[in-house]
């Protein structure tokens, strides 16, 4: 790939820079950082070297070198990403954000928190919440995922068709470029048209554009009532079919997650977990928040009635935060559970149109059955985005499934792309969906977006070969 | 600047590609498109040609031709910016999407609109409020701005503490590149980390990085009550100190307003209204709205007591629509009153962080007494966002005025600098603003602004010298 080796010499110089302490070269400690979340065997990669700069000063500094030396440099955050983004895949150095991790301000006034990007993203969350504050973001990874992280994938999560994506609440940012220069965009501020919105092409860019070492994150009020409806229907078409009913309703709920029998059973079973899912073909798990009770509650009994209306079996109603939470980690726990009883499986994450996700299943079955594979399937429905995962038979030999995986992804892209929608909605491109990413898109749109990389990032260092090659 | 002239040849091939009818070279027709709402004989510049394209593929061939000879073009909406950001300064083609004004789809399953971008945004309102949706879009233009416009500077206005700018609300368009091409971004999707935001880019880039002519627009449910509070205060410190104080509290106000007694009383007497105005020195226009009367009541209870506690004077309410109007077409009347009653004047959009703004009222007195000029000052409190007006005095000559209005300028933007603020929040820096932005910025962040202008429009037609050199 033309770049160069880390020799003894750089590693030297990475020393100088960041002290020993925050350079890492033993193949013991180094190999946490060869991974994800996604399948090791198939994308891990080991780095050169794993750098754990502890100021944006030192970061500049290591990005500096590498872009001199032309070293690869990929960012990683808590390795909890679904789609290979933190993965070294051409070695070099592994610059990870694990040690800036302090919340800098909480400012009450401006109703903002600046952070470090290696603070998990819960501990903000806690840490406002004693101050009846709310940050919106809630990732399912939300307990040990960096705020970093969420921003170069602009994370969804659990509470995003209320209050939207990770982009929405980052109001300014520190950037370190693929240079190695220190930028600050955007600021405490509400609005922003002063030059084009970096900020807001930085985030989603999975760390191709730069390294973000810092953020403002805007706040909300905290909900002060909340309650979680959990619904059963018969079959996972029923369940998805009121989606848009709910969606176009008007009230708009925090959250509609879906979950299959499979995904269900399979997360309550790594958890020791009991909720009623035996008589049901698959579940809804409908959260609604506000200032006031009783506003809560009558959004609650419209949606339960709705739910009622159209197909559901029975609707269970969670309202003391023990019972809400035992239904969240159940949701949460889905994919680490499907990991340790389905290892070799491909985790999906396609967005449609949440009119046209009713759509989906039936096209589901149809490349379960062609392929021979089971699909769980489990995820947001309330924005469109479902974590369809296939999973490989046992009876499959490995042989088989190298050879079907590829085409039931192609064959899944494609209904989703017909069907108006993207083939993924918050966990990346990363190396995972990378070439399917670049026989889908429009030319045109890779056109314009690889200028953006060439003339920000000359000599292809940063998070090289992810999202496009 | 190295474009080449449009030629009679030119003009032919304009006329095959468009048609007769929206080819324009006639001095008084197209005079119309040499100005905005900033100060013609300041800013104004001549078109060479005015093409009024109909449909998307019209758009690129005239864009394909103007990029094959280098010619600028210069995209327009309705005109109605404050920055000068669709005036054609070194003549060239001017664009007007006015043409492209149908509204394609009403799709209530998604609750999304698609309009081409020459629709008047009031006009989307309207139609989609029918059927108890909700576009929550309101610049103060509203009533005769396109959605291109609103696009192209991410506009903000009268609705954005709660709902937020425009850039919010649109997941997906259409975009003649500078090169001509034709390229979708995103759909009706609730998210999509499917390479980089390329939309997020465009919205907010004032029309430098391509021409949209389409666009997917978010709606949601209609608001069922709301309630107007004109809160009187005895100084305008008073009313923008009591600002954080609503904003920190908890209830979301759907808009907080500042307007000082001249501003109110400049609007008043253009349009023969009568407000309260007459003992105060500046009032707030407060906002609440929801799905329940009784939330709205009690929010509304809360905020007035909380003014009341904080130095308000007297707290009006207004519930019915019409003096809820009547209040807001006062406000909305600010920019074009002072047009008629000073017409020598810099309309100014600084934004700082909300915390911030009480520091800058004195700022303005300071600058006001300095350079000897009038700044009265009104706008989106509750974003931080300010339009101070400096106007020149009847006694100041032009000569004096053309020497004290930028060094005025120079001083307010630093200080909104020192503030944590920007310089434009919601109007764009076009060609006003072009100069103290490069002066201001950073410079590694006006290399990459440059570096994606560069790699997109390596001829630089696209809306040339705009935003930055």
């Amino acid at each position: 790939m033309g770049y160069a080796p880390v020799t003894p010499a750089i590693i030297r110089e990475l020393k100088e820079i960041l002290g020993d302490k925050n350079v890492l070269v033993d193949e013991e400690k180094i190999e946490a950082y060869s991974h994800d979340e996604t399948n090791e065997e198939e994308y891990g990669h080991m780095p050169e070297v794993v750098v754990t700069p502890e100021t944006a000063e030192q970061t500049a500094a290591v990005v500096k070198l590498a872009n001199r030396e032309v070293i690869p440099v990929t960012p990683r955050g808590a390795g909890s990403g679904l789609s290979g983004g933190a993965i070294p895949i051409f070695g070099g150095i592994l610059l990870s954000v694990e040690k800036m991790n302090k919340i800098l301000e909480v400012d009450f006034d401006n109703m903002v928190v600046t952070a470090e990007t290696g603070v998990v993203t819960n501990d903000i969350i806690s840490m406002v919440k004693e101050k009846n504050l709310f940050y919106a973001g809630y990732p399912m990874s939300v307990q040990t995922c960096y705020l970093g992280g969420n921003i170069a994938e602009n994370a969804g999560g659990g509470k995003a068709v209320k209050y939207g994506v990770t982009g929405r609440y980052i109001q300014g940012m520190e950037v370190v470029t693929p240079k190695g220069d220190i930028v600050s965009l955007g600021g405490k501020l509400a609005k922003d048209v002063s030059g084009y919105d970096l900020k807001q092409l930085l985030i989603g860019s999975e760390g191709t554009l730069g390294i973000v070492t810092k953020a403002i994150v805007k706040l909300s009020g905290l909900p002060t009532a909340s309650a979680v409806l959990l619904v059963l229907y018969e079959t996972a078409r029923q369940a998805i079919d009121s989606v848009p009913v709910i969606i176009s309703n008007g009230i708009v709920p925090t959250s509609i997650e879906f979950m299959d029998k499979l995904s269900v059973q399979t997360s309550c079973q790594y958890l020791n977990e009991t909720l009623p899912y035996e008589n049901c073909g698959a579940m809804l798990v409908i959260e609604v928040d506000g200032s006031s009770a009783e506003q809560v509650e009558s959004d609650m009994i419209a949606i339960g009635d709705l739910c009622m209306e159209n197909a559901a079996q029975e609707v269970y109603i969670a309202e003391d935060r023990n019972a809400v939470e035992r239904i969240w980690n159940v949701r949460r726990n889905i994919a680490e559970a499907f990991k340790v009883y389905s290892p070799i499986q491909s985790l999906e994450d396609i967005v449609v149109p949440t009119a046209a996700i009713p759509d989906i299943i039936p096209e589901l079955d149809r490349i379960s059955e062609k392929y021979s594979m089971k699909i769980p399937c489990y995820g947001h429905a309330g924005d469109g985005n479902l974590h369809a995962t296939l999973v490989k038979d046992p009876e499959m030999s490995m042989e088989e499934w190298h050879k079907a995986e590829p085409e039931a992804l192609r064959d899944l892209y494609s209904v989703t792309q017909k069907l108006g929608g993207k083939i993924s909605g918050e966990h990346g491109i990363g190396i995972k969906r990378r070439d399917y990413l670049e026989q889908l898109i429009d030319p045109v749109e890779l056109e314009l977006m690889k200028g953006i990389k060439k003339a920000w990032d000359p000599n292809n260092i940063m998070n090289p070969g992810k999202i496009f090659n």
